[in-house]
């Protein structure tokens, strides 16, 4: 992890920003919801809803491919000034136990931050009891700032 | 890839598999369209609906995770009796070239299949032009068959 | 992480192992040397030797997969009794800061242990100061135990 | 893959750059040889030495992370000018069978060609029966052109 690098950002302001740009998936009673930004990092949690699940009573993959992508999203948004344009490169995901169909939050941090990309690992885990059920790495193409 | 492998069930063999087992995101009118069973792999198609929608006129990245995902999986069913209960273990993704919003289609082959994983590569590609725009490798655990 | 994954050898049980199976890397004033073994995980070290350097002055790419792959090889090693025969089945890494041509260590720990499979998660530091400088994830298959 | 993109140099001009770059890897009877430059690619031979063998009689998961790492650089340096100081930033790779202890070769194309990165896809054939034995995707940092 990279420490030491302090947030510009609150969580209410990403969840602003978020309401503004993703309105689907950020409102209220969404699936999503900001609970935590921390030195390098941010937590989502996910509410599951009905399209959220997979046959077998569990989260499906994709739900937990958008929250760690999401997650990882925050983490830079919370450190980088007008990055609201940051889009998913790359994402490597190992699905390591199935969860149940109940509340996920994914913790990310930033692994590198630079200018134009940043690299992030994110781990999802269960509320209930705090089971790792995946766990991501990310890259980010990160916009140039328009002077 | 690997050659020669036969298809043990055809297009209308998953189609019906798909109705029945994931009746979300496959039925008339629905996004997931089977178009192809071939050789060691399987196409599948991508009609792109409003929640499929991200902010900048693309198609989310967690639906394009979606299609390889299900297209990795057809390309192992098509191969494999009684895999439905196949999941997958890991993927990594990587996202090439910002989609216009309409359809894609992912074409997945297997690179390897073994008795209790499989590994698959998948391409997405937009309908429209056959634009390479995204691309993706995935390693899925097949349960062992009940005797 | 798993937590309270108690490991079953010393780092001298696994130092003896390397060296009696991989004895052009595992031996005095060789290149690796494992330093740690802490539940679900184990730490190893390289000191680089001209072999391993690159053009620019740091340690090559190709080096520090093997620092990693070997060090989820131990991690799991030091937990699971008989697993010697284990093979990486996919590893993904990220290079995130240009090393000096020094000393590194990778800390590995499992995210997963099955019986057939496991995953671990690997970061890699400089010796001198602890700076991250690459980062993997990885897969393993177990060979069955022998009864 | 990206159709239609020529190659602006020729086997003999990478090796030659090679053999001035990495004079340790690649030398009259080093274990690298570059085969061929195709449209999008390049084939980048390896005549295995003694320390690339791996316990079990096989080519050593390292030596086949080189070979995609390399043969993925050849295929971005025969299409872009002046981009000798590209470095790896991110490699996922699969090993998919055991390989006899003998040549294999690495046919490396570009998914993407950026500006600042490219993506490269590699498969890693046997020489005696091109058996498929891994397969690579990659991300590649390509250093800004001075002028």
């Amino acid at each position: 992890m990279i420490q030491n690098l302090v947030p510009k950002f609150t969580v209410a302001d990403l969840d602003a920003l978020m309401r503004a740009t993703f309105p689907q998936a950020f409102h209220d009673g969404g699936p999503f919801e900001i609970t935590e930004v921390f030195p390098s990092g941010a937590v989502l949690q996910l509410n599951p809803q009905e399209s959220h699940l997979r046959y077998g009573g569990t989260v499906s993959g994709p739900t937990m491919f958008a929250l760690a992508d999401v997650a990882g999203y925050l983490a830079i948004l919370a450190h980088v000034e007008g990055a609201a344009g940051t889009v998913t490169a790359n994402m490597n995901i190992n699905f390591l136990r199935k969860p149940d169909f109940a509340s996920l939050y994914a913790r990310s941090h930033l692994l590198r931050l630079g200018r134009l990309t940043a690299v992030t690992e994110t781990s999802i885990y269960a509320l209930s009891d705090d089971t790792l059920v995946a766990h991501a790495t990310a890259t980010y193409s990160i916009p140039p700032i328009k002077k």
